[in-house]
């Protein structure tokens, strides 16, 4: 048991309010108190000084892949397909159990040392590497065994059970910080029987459904070729998309479908820095938000973007709509804070998450903010348009610290870097 | 002076190329050996080791108003015309010259955390201080005090020759690392008559001219109503924008808009984030680079994007075409390098500048690639997709270190974050 503790006179930010000089109290993996001014000691209670810090929500990351970090710049500035089939398919046929567990290591370093405190994951080998890496990490995650539906129906059916089964196991893990998803990678590449019977099982075993879904025009225009109707229609109409399921990318998508879409009430993990390094385009974020649909931030995979780091995709959230729109008030930091926080929190199953409140579960993060490019002044905008990943110090998971001064303490990140280092070297040569 | 030095063990990347494994040595100011391998050692030879760290030219950024550091924050997500006349103006009002240095001092010490070695720099008021503060920083400057000049014929006149009489003074600074530059503020603030004087003294003094243009669709259209040719096409015809005149965002122009400024040989300084921010729009970026015109990059003000990390810039210069034309290959991570390294030292006048090559000025700088975000691969798309101004560890201009190990040598940083946040507690206050 950690014993309770203090963080005073340290300014605390998150989506709803800025406090510019304050104090939360933490106890038993809770925050059981945040204020003003500067709170009396007390018995018992350990004290850690949060001046010229900015305390915040630890960050919720929607939707990725980490074993791709270990194709971190293999291929950039190529279209999608010959992304695919020229570099990351071929790179993945050598990409194995073992490597893709390092992979997942290392990006849950990037993400821990970038201040997420939680994260989804989606990869179609066998994954229980990343279930004990997860909790190793003492980081929150909702994890999945992708599924590609291309196969004989035998094998559709026996990759469905096996990624029921490893979603159920998340979902009950003994830390209750895990959690499971069923995610059938996409309309494309899954048959529309196969979806029916993946939801159906993820009902019957409540689990959510996820999945990548108009990420590209073309997907959208061969999908109305072959079908009659747009994938997110069509997903509505079918009952796949419902109450709780993820819609990641939607990046084409039509003012209809969003009202379906909020209808519904589906989840959007919108993926701006991947979206635009695929060339898949720019998600239509805020019509999305006004619609009211809930939307949470995603990095995708470090393959497509190159890094893990929410606050890039928070700045990308907020900036790129602006100069699209040619409106500098499409988008407000407050909203990308919140998309950032609370909402990826709940969308991926874990509630009284993602607010700095009195009985929301203690993931903060501290940012050093007595540096050049964060003075002189703390806002919202101060975490969107200045803050970078490099300068989070501190990550708070239930309670736990997870990194304390820039130093990890539920992992070992030099030995992470090193067999990553290897693995990427026996791969390249694979190729 | 300095002894000569090798940096060894070493990637290296240029606009150019990569070696993975390399040394420079560094003598008298100059790169005098570039080589793969491990050089064997010399009498009299300082040797650094450069394991785990990539060393690149340092970056230059070619606009920017470094006073308006103390305005971040000021105001986000609000559109042009409110963001100036409701917050920026005003508050504009309240910022002297004192403040004016301090608040260039403060966008020093960021540029040269995040590897800028050389800048532009332009603001209305006595630029002395940034002339003092350039010098003693070690980095290399053009700097312009700026002119507006909708005031009566004489008070022009003095304004002008203020401006010139300054820019001529950094031309002929003691230390050579200076220039200046003549910049009349935009089209829509100076009357074309002023224009043609300040382009006549200009070329008298030998001076460029730097002008910010077409940088919304607004400006261009209430140009084109009064004068009937856009103010692209007007001042080309003209002949105020000549070889080597720098036109800053030109953000709304046509492709023979584009023609003409290659013809002339017109400079672009690409403000990617400041165009987004301010909801001024997208600069047709492959289409300028398609043309051959030298585009290279700048952060704008501080209040307007909100950092001075010219990594953040190359980033969003890499990405925002590619989403936009739905193409991957938009834009390429080396030709972004290129922009920000070598297309801007020439545009601010620095010739032997922003190559790693032998007879070069030794202006480069060190990054930690010991990261989890920059693991498993090194490539230009390292410099632009996962790293950020504060991977940065060293910093040399001309040979000299400006900072080692996360150290500045040559600023007095923690006094200047000091008074910066006095500073902006006194401008708060006279709101």
């Amino acid at each position: 048991m950690i014993p309770p503790y203090v963080i005073a006179n340290v300014a605390i930010i998150d989506a709803v309010r800025i406090i510019p000089e304050g104090y939360i109290k933490v106890k038993d993996k809770k925050i059981v108190a945040v204020g003003e001014g500067d709170p009396p000691p007390e018995d018992g209670w350990e004290r850690i000084d949060g001046r010229k810090k900015i305390l915040m929500p630890g960050l919720a990351n929607t939707h990725g892949h980490t074993p791709m970090t270990l194709l971190r710049g293999i291929s950039d500035d190529l279209p999608l397909e010959r992304w695919l089939k020229e570099k990351i398919w071929p790179a993945e046929a050598s990409l194995d159990e073992e490597s893709a567990n390092v992979g997942t290591a290392l990006a849950i370093v990037e993400m821990m040392r970038s201040g997420t405190t939680c994260f989804a994951d989606m990869y179609h080998l066998n994954r229980e590497g990343a279930a004990l890496s997860a909790e190793e990490s003492g980081m929150k995650a909702s994890l999945a065994r992708g599924m590609i539906a291309f196969g004989a129906k035998k094998e559709q059916q026996e990759k469905l059970k096996t990624a029921i089964d490893y979603a159920k196991s998340c979902q009950t893990s003994s830390s209750g910080r895990l959690r499971g998803a069923v995610f059938p990678h996409a309309p494309y590449t899954c048959p529309l029987e196969f979806l029916r019977d993946a939801k159906a099982e993820a009902e019957e075993a409540s689990l959510p459904l996820h999945i990548h879904i108009a990420e590209t025009r073309k997907e959208v225009k061969e999908h109305e070729a072959k079908h009659g109707m747009t994938p997110v229609a069509h997903l509505l109409e079918a009952g796949i998309l419902t109450v709780g399921s993820l819609a990641v990318h939607a990046v084409h998508i039509s003012y209809s479908e969003m009202t379906g879409l909020k209808k519904n009430g589906v989840h959007v993990s919108h993926n701006p820095q991947s979206n635009l390094k695929l060339g898949s385009g720019i998600a239509p974020l805020p019509q999305l938000l006004s619609h009211r649909i809930p939307v949470s931030l995603g990095t995708d995979s470090a393959a497509s973007n190159n890094t893990l780091d929410l606050f890039d995709e928070m700045r990308q959230a907020a900036m790129v709509h602006k100069g699209v729109e040619e409106e500098a008030n499409a988008t407000h930091a407050q909203t990308v804070v919140e998309m950032a926080t609370v909402n990826g929190a709940n969308t991926l199953g874990f509630s009284n998450t993602g607010f700095i409140k009195e009985g929301y579960d203690a993931d903060f993060i501290l940012i050093d903010s007595d540096q050049a490019h964060m003075i002189p002044r703390i806002n919202h905008g101060t975490l969107v348009y200045s803050a970078s990943g490099r300068d989070v110090t501190d990550v708070f998971v239930e309670g736990r610290p997870l990194m304390r001064d820039g130093e990890l303490l539920t992992m070992d990140e030099e030995k992470i870097r090193h067999e990553a280092m290897n693995r990427s070297a026996t791969l390249a040569a694979s190729l």
